[in-house]
């Protein structure tokens, strides 16, 4: 079967030569294998999360595209689209969101750590977050239930997104699967032996240290002014080199064969000096990255071109996710109106099994605690009086759930005109049994 | 100028009496007004919330767009249609949940009441409470905004929900507005005036205290037995009857004319017996509901012909939902892509209000509080190292901001290299102004 794996490309910020080596270039070679169905994707969505500056998300997205498009990834092999391109989108993330328990959403590491930011600043603990980084989580779940991808490449800090996307798609599944899966439960793909490029200065290459080197950015003398302002020891040229762990090397090793690997190190131990060791990490990045550079200034010039294969890219996806939107529109009720048979007739799966009633507890504008037991029909079954205290009618909730019709004559409760009781007490005999399976 | 209001109508259940006199009947009179252009929704994305059987969503819109259609909206006359025949909303959702803070909706009622029984039942907080729940009032202001909707008639438990769609109608205004506003405020319509119509127990006709009397369900039976239980004291036919006060006359006033309204006073006065009275008051909500009966009958019977009406309708409101959202999505960025000048250059009215700098605080993967300064253009300006308490960072931004330059020497901060100093002084001196201003 063929496995499908979503990629969501984040559109804020320039990619630098760590994402290239971290994310792009791997990703793009995995899209190339068979047996494979790639789904790449520009999270404009989430963009608008953190970034108010519409002239930033536009450049951005721009800018991304033509990044990816130039690093070779292939529009016709695989699906490459603009996540704004497709309503289906927004329209998952809601129905998503009516079946999202926000107790889950409360445990997202990303929200978490913001409130404990707030929390210890002595701050409210919710100050400046917004609802588009609490509903993060729903967003992706519907990016990645869209497709029913199998795999999804993250990093470790996203493996718990991945794992609400599951929790989130089972939930829909029981609700409005009737008995079969409308979602497939998608997978984190963690590679660990992933290379994380070292920066400038050794640490992380990361804007947020800035140290990176551009990718395609201010061209080739761009590249030279990064490459020379990599941190190395002070050995001069003749000395011997040690070129385990140094930046340089490593840097190197992401573009280098084995024998060029090699070669660099035995001409460092030989004495390299830094300053031609530097050069020639520039001449060897140069030739991976300057034919993608002119492709990529190629693309810049002609927006029209990356906007049609965007298009296309999309009306491809919607092949897929329109019909499908289709199907959980129908799973879920919203139907084109059709003619209804007088009552309704459970289906199978649900006259297998038998439907509980339900106690609801809820507090009414005279600002007092009541309870009712509901029938799997929406009978009202039981209506309690109000209480000053919560915790009193939910006493009497546990009482009648676990004694059943024994606690029925001392509740405070009245057997709604019309309802008979022995029906209130086998409706309470099913509870009791229910809680003692 | 043409007034655009908008009713949102919700699917679940099946319209009796008082959801008649109460809502449909003044709406539909309304919407007859002149210089009004009127909006009517199904709120079947609404619906999902609260609602996971399918069954029930289909059934409850069916039933509903029957129920208006049969008691005269015309929908050549207004727009009517289903909130989940519009992409644009669920769009509109998520680029309103982007700017929205989270603080404002744990202040909503709605869920403010969940949380409290959660509490006093000595549960987990968000036990039960959805994202649906929770999310709800950012629908509702994408539903009013995306039609920039001036009024809103509401009950007094939905006025918030329009304080809160303007808030966030403000917010979006303010960030991506440049100076026009993209949305209208939308104003909250109470009509005070408007009858509640008592139940068979004289209470407020509710489904949940089981009291109320069918709109067209079970025919003029059906209606005839409901009336025979409405609730009266036991004066015999002849002994003179009190008509004030009682549910029975004020059921009889909701359809009657004056004269009579008057002459049924002047009858009950003179002892007209409570059965010819309820006789009186069937006859008379017949004359009303009889003939909308048989329309509903007919409409039922043709699910194919709602379907019809209410494509148009979604048609037509499409006209207006679909340019809209182009301009918002233009206006947060989520454009065609097209040529970018080579540097951003900022509109007239950025220019005018220069962009200060901004101190970010957050935390680190080694649990370690952070805080930087950065230039309106990205540039990092300022690092500090890692705190082991939140507070002291923030001790330490808030100096800063107050002090500038002076306490640039003690800050525990680096500069980042190629950072001139005096930009960084520069960038802390316009903070301090701008906090003194």
């Amino acid at each position: 079967m063929t496995e499908r794996v979503l990629t969501g490309i984040t559109t804020t910020g320039t990619p630098h030569l760590g994402n290239y080596v971290g994310a792009i270039r791997p990703s793009v070679e995995a899209s190339r294998a068979p047996d494979v169905e790639s789904f790449f994707f520009l999270a404009d969505y989430h963009a608008l999360i953190k970034c108010d500056d519409p002239a930033r998300v536009e450049r951005s997205r721009l800018e991304i595209a033509a990044t990816w498009l130039a690093a070779g990834l292939d529009p016709q092999r695989v699906y490459f689209f603009r996540q704004s391109d497709l309503p289906e989108t927004p329209e998952l993330t809601w129905l998503l969101t009516c079946v999202t328990a926000k107790g889950l959403m409360n445990r997202a590491h990303a929200y978490k750590a913001a409130t404990d930011v707030n929390l210890a600043a002595g701050k409210d603990v919710d100050a400046d977050v917004t609802m588009g980084l609490y509903c993060y989580p729903i967003l992706m779940a519907a990016d990645i239930l869209l497709f029913n991808a199998h795999r999804v490449p993250v990093g470790r800090d996203q493996v718990q997104h991945i794992e609400m996307a599951r929790d989130i798609a089972q939930r829909f599944n029981h609700l409005y699967g009737r008995g079969r899966d409308l979602f497939v439960l998608p997978q984190a793909q963690i590679d660990e032996e992933l290379a994380t490029l070292p920066g400038l200065d050794g640490r992380k290459m990361s804007k947020s240290y800035d140290n990176t080197i551009p990718l395609f950015e201010g061209g080739p003398k761009a590249l030279k002014e990064a490459v020379a302002r990599i941190v190395t020891d002070s050995r001069l040229p003749g000395e011997p080199k040690d070129p385990d762990g140094t930046p340089l090397v490593t840097i190197y090793d992401a573009f280098a064969t084995p024998e060029q690997r090699a070669e660099f190190r035995a001409d460092l131990r030989a004495g390299l000096g830094w300053g031609d060791a530097k050069q020639r990490l520039v001449d060897l990045i140069e030739s991976h990255i300057g034919p993608m550079r002119d492709r990529y200034a190629e693309l810049m010039a002609h927006p029209e071109r990356i906007e049609e294969i965007l298009q296309d890219g999309a009306r491809r996806a919607r092949r897929i996710a329109t019909p499908f939107l289709a199907e959980l529109r129908e799973a879920v009720g919203l139907r084109p109106m059709k003619a209804l048979p007088v009552t309704a007739q459970p289906r199978r799966s649900e006259a297998a099994k038998p439907q509980l009633p339900v106690f609801k507890q809820y507090r009414e504008a005279d600002g007092q605690f009541y309870f009712k037991l509901t029938a799997a029909n929406g009978t009202v079954l039981l209506q309690s009086r109000g209480f000053a205290e919560g915790r009193e009618a939910g006493g009497w909730v546990k009482r009648l759930k676990t004694e059943g019709a024994a606690a029925l004559a001392e509740a405070p409760v009245e057997i709604p005109a019309g309802v008979a009781r022995e029906d209130v007490e086998a409706a309470l005999g099913a509870l009791v049994a229910a809680s003692e399976e």
